[in-house]
């Protein structure tokens, strides 16, 4: 038997009935399902609840991105392949759709399937004293920013023990390949390719106009510090998920964790195929510019 | 009989088969058609050539929003109304499709239509000497831009006499509402509803990273002025079609013409849809955000 | 005896010793001081207090542009002339600093100055069932935006009535020319020249790529509704300053406010040579491009 | 003797006076100095002309960014080290100013300086036949972009085999890290540290406006090939410097040199610190926010 995770975003209406499709199939593929509470109630027969920690073949999520963020973050650092189910807008990690649950599922139950290894971020939050508040993965990024009314937080920034320079911003964005398509992107970040060995820092609605998303070495050590006068609330997050507040005198050190996540790729879809349909490129490819006077303009 | 003038973009495969179609239906709306000579030439039977300054009743334009602004030039400042024809990616300023012909052309012949009254720029462009070069009319934008190797060009730029700046940059837009949505908007530009009394300043490629595009009254006169050290080539375009050489010393003077150009309307799609789904905003107002962790980042 | 209200930022160190000058001032001037009470108590003999509602036929601020937006909430919406004293690091609504203060006060007090009258927006908070929360002024912007972890928030915009577009974003602005160059600038939206009859709606990180900044009539009701699925927190800003937490259901209306704020300005400054200075475009007219090879790039 | 190779762009007017003071101490230091022609000729006593090819133990160059460019064009691809004095606004190349260029020589003279190598691109143009037309290197960037007037042209642009899509722009910029300063961040482009495995290709004013900038592996080779409909005039550009223009059906093949520039660095300024003040990043680390309520906004 293959024991196979569950999770899934239950605010999407389909989830129940691509559960119970996904129950049809399990015994023909020798999955043994579980799930975890909120997804396993959704079905009469409830599904086993997925136990933190159980040994796990697979990981299937049901949702968007941010489902197979949390997903993962569920695996700690275990290498259990994931295979995401986009029920989102954009589920740039994600390799099926409910359209195409049952020929993914049979896909993987044959290991018909490539697995992309992506780098995670190690979060370390460290107190005024030098003691070590927690430490967090992250798949995408990590954030430090502000929260309540529209205001600038100031956030000192050290690449490597060099100080980058003092933001004044909504935050700080510290993002791997895999995160420069997320949020990153949107505060105006560049897309970089899986495999190149990078991190970019990009600033929220920096205070000054001249601050531009800047690309670091893969290895760096990226220290984010905000300084006085304390604002009221600053907060750092994890992939857009786990959120803590930050004290005074707090700082966040991120730098390259040794663990991955395992994603699984079904068809042939290159990534920029995926690139220019997920983030409505998709023109880029097609129908050529024909104005010869102005190419439309 | 109504007089139409006909213009197209003979770049567009499917021009013949659209100039068939209007030919067999112009006897039924009582159109005389008159064409551009490479418009005219398409058919077996050639059309009559449309001769510079002849009365027309309609304008009929089959291309991009490049081949309308070439058929507004046409018109000089007549106040004839132009049914665009979209055979380009985008078409702003067009209003039918191939798909639509028929029925754009019967609502046309019967009235049923709205029309937009935009307004346009008048660009003098002055010698040293004070002389007039030339005069230009400009739906869109006056540029002035580089040409040649890939370098800035230093232009002086003052609005109602007081110096803005002086930019180094690709060149400077000097955009109406209308052209907001064209060179501009590629440039970093603001999208400006029809009817706001501005105008828009958009520097191309700005060395200065501080530099953001400004939005300045309608009734404002621009120059541009470009400054020694006086680079090799430096161009003044004008809706991306009719250019002109600077020579050193020349200012372009861009004020608001008392001219229009009156865009029929069909159907009831309202700016802002047509907005969403020219510049693919389109899922702006389609399927809603799930993902309650992270939106789908 | 001229009747001035006195408010200021205690975070600056310099407050007291501006205080001190101030006073020693005030009798030569005829200047009678009340201050707000963290402003009265900085010096040893404290300064009456402002009371709320009191005459006043002047208004000193010292801080930056958010203690001046602070103070002119104070006076409601009396048309009280405001004297900006910059200890902040833009300062765009103020006109004097802390070098200058002596000499702007006696400008102030022989009325030699101009008045900039800027507009303000209303923003009324409406509840699911139409009854109105809420109703606040804000003379730079209103925004509509998410707090605590770094998610986006589904907003749907209406222009007068039409649909602009469902957004995801971290939060929506909308701002007047005055807050063109404050919060929206940072968001990536235009500058719009006093006096400019427009509105900007700029989206904050955008989930959608193609997304732009929109410039609206300046006498247009503008809509903002946060949809289902509902986040776990989004809130309403005036100024970067008041906020309130949005229910379930709740809806931002923001349209023009027919009060205004008075700017005192002092000296010859216009508006270009000020944003220049204050947004560090400063070498636009500075030192000339020299390189003629590629203007230094 | 130390052989010393001079160049300069003469549009500086303080470039006699520069090679004057530098001619002065030319013996201290035993330096043996050959000028390119037009520098040669601004002093009284005309300098030795530098022979091309001739063999040289130092670069030294008077201007911006691009004269240094135009500086390691000359070296072909010899690993001579090349002093930068910085005539122009930027000069991120550059390590001298005029005022420090004594003591720059004598740093220099007495190998008091680090070596910075930076890696090179190689630019092969292809014919529609195969054929090579030409190969060229570059130290910031190969754009290939339209000339004439303001209109966009449509360009393929692949990555190792990949299509990454078919733009519609006014140019395509490949950039190195060293680059990445240059036109490529006046174009949106993000900042890329020195080191960083990577290259940038940045759309210059893209149609599709969800266009954003990607990082790729450094070992990356890239293709950009204009496509029909044929623009009029398409060129490439190398360091914005020499140009060629693009028949129908011609390739532009860019990838790793192995060839290197070896830029001189004086003193102990960091990467981030000379990113700060020549970008106008300067406040970043200067005053802090202070303004509790809006941080000045």
């Amino acid at each position: 038997m293959t024991a196979v995770g569950v999770v899934g975003n239950p605010r999407y209406a389909e989830l129940r009935a691509l559960l119970t499709r996904l129950v049809e199939r399990a015994p023909a593929h020798g999955f043994s399902l579980h799930a975890e509470p909120d997804v396993a109630r959704l079905l009469p027969d409830r599904l086993p609840i997925l136990a933190h920690g159980a040994p796990l073949d697979l990981l299937i999520t049901f949702g968007g991105d941010g489902t197979l963020l949390r997903g993962a973050r569920l695996l700690d650092a275990r290498p259990v392949p994931i295979l995401g189910v986009n029920l989102g807008r954009v589920g740039f990690l994600t390799t099926a759709t409910p359209e195409s649950l049952e020929d993914a599922l049979a896909d993987v139950a044959r290991g018909a399937y490539a697995l992309e290894v992506r780098k995670t971020l190690m979060s370390r939050l460290l107190a005024r004293d030098g003691g070590e508040r927690s430490v967090e993965r992250a798949l995408n990024d990590v954030v430090v920013h502000k929260a309540g009314v529209a205001r600038v937080i100031p956030v000192k920034v050290f690449v490597d023990g060099e100080e980058l320079g003092q933001y004044s911003a909504d935050g700080i964005i510290v993002a791997t390949p895999t995160g420069s398509t997320a949020y990153s992107l949107s505060a105006g970040g560049p897309v970089v390719v899986p495999g190149v060995d990078a991190l970019v820092i990009t600033a929220i609605c920096p205070h000054t106009l001249a601050v531009r998303p800047i690309v670091v070495r893969g290895s760096s050590e990226i220290v984010l510090e905000p300084t006085p006068p304390w604002p009221e609330e600053v907060l750092v997050s994890y992939d857009g998920q786990v959120g803590a507040a930050l004290h005074e005198g707090d700082r966040v050190l991120v730098s390259r964790s040794p663990d991955a996540v395992h994603l699984i790729r079904l068809g042939e879809e290159g990534f920029f195929s995926r690139m220019r349909r997920k983030l409505h490129w998709g023109d880029l490819g097609g129908r050529q510019v024909r104005g010869g006077e102005t190419g439309d303009r």
